[in-house]
């Protein structure tokens, strides 16, 4: 592990503190609010929840991890030598990236054969760009990291496509009042989802030592933040709304 | 114990946070998406997630027991030899294998007499072959290992053949929209179950040292995700396909 200044470790610390906070309050709210919606949206808001859950385990799992490689005494921050586990993220993301697509694809209710048909091609597209990012992610040489990257990046490209094309019909077969949320959760997917590929290019675009590693940090950060705490809350809203219009509830 | 490169080292302990986020969340999902089900199928859905749960316990305390039984030094690993308890799988599979099978039988809906008997039969087979299991485990001599592993497979060769056999007419009285399902959880059953005896011999068929260790170690926790959680969610769907068809729900 680099050589890193308080300030830096502090930040990096602060953020996976302030990413416990949210996942653990996150998966309360999805838990204990899960009886508010319909009984058909209620497994949707489950696997809501069960998202921020897993990421709370691996959260906390990571700033454990963060703080045991570092000691620090009488202002003087040195390595300890037992390395920092980025496995977690992967693990977490391995987990959580295809129930996300999962989520959506049972908020908006399609036909039982075409959701399980979706969510099948959707998470099995999202489990290999996980894993084809980590042997990448783990790598200190630019070219590596590029080649994992680009390969990493065509199943995040297909399912790109697959939300925009696939399933703009099934968007327009939304209730009306519910159908601004739904399209609106297909951007929040790729939008935030982008941030992932940007901050795996900071190594290699100028960033090093431990700049890099900060800013790797805070960003996955906050990019898990917007992708599984406010995209959840998102589909909590369409669950809501569409509750509305359920004739037997 | 052995020693063991940090590579091996972190692969069991990847796996092992891996298993403890998997049945955390199967846990929370069996429990929170309970009320989804009909009331007849809610006990077989409540034992499913019991089995995550005492799964999720053990995790921890193997993933604990592995965690203390090194130390990591400035990039360096060795044995702290306080040894890895290889007992808490035993327990752990002493109470989850016997409530696998009831979680099978229940989702069944068998006539109650049948139920029972069942359940008792292939609960006390399970733990039979649990218990014959376990002196050759913890022995490091392969003729030791073969005895009881042969010993063992008595009581699974029984369980196998009364799934089979003993169940094909009670799988022909399941609804028809679940009858697919319900064969499908059988050979789950078969064959993630043959998994363990698989794992079991690794170490007398050349693995050696560190190798076998991290073998066994990785093999029987894909093998408890695949037998536990994948198999749980298997449950599940019948439980929710069943109550499609419960003429009170």
């Amino acid at each position: 592990m680099e050589t890193i200044s308080i300030g830096q470790f502090n930040l990096v610390y602060n953020a996976f503190s302030f990413a416990i906070a949210v996942m653990g309050a996150a998966t309360a709210f999805f838990f204990l609010n899960r009886s508010q919606v319909a009984p058909v949206y209620r497994t949707a808001i489950t696997i809501t929840g069960l998202v921020t859950l897993i990421a709370l385990y691996h959260y906390v799992r990571i700033f454990t991890s963060w703080n045991d490689d570092f000691s620090i005494l009488n202002g003087a921050i040195k390595p300890t030598g037992k390395g920092f586990n980025d496995a977690y993220r992967y693990i977490d993301w391995l987990l959580t990236v295809p129930l996300l697509l999962v989520e959506l694809i049972l908020v908006m209710r399609l036909p039982a054969k075409e959701s399980v048909a979706k969510a099948t091609k959707l998470g099995l597209l999202a489990a290999i760009m996980v894993l084809l990012g980590y042997p990448g992610e783990i790598s200190t040489d630019s070219g590596t990291r590029w080649l994992w990257w680009t390969l990493s990046m065509i199943p995040f490209t297909l399912i790109v496509i697959d939300l925009f094309f696939g399933l703009s019909k099934s968007i327009e077969a939304q209730p009306e009042n519910a159908r601004g949320l739904v399209s609106a959760a297909r951007y929040v997917v790729v939008v935030s989802w982008l941030f992932y590929p940007i901050v795996y290019v900071f190594p290699m675009i100028g960033f090093t030592g431990s700049d890099a590693i900060t800013a790797v940090q805070v960003g996955y950060t906050i990019s898990d933040i917007v992708s599984k705490a406010m995209f959840g809350v998102l589909i909590y809203m369409i669950a809501a709304r569409k509750s509305e219009t359920e004739p037997a509830y």
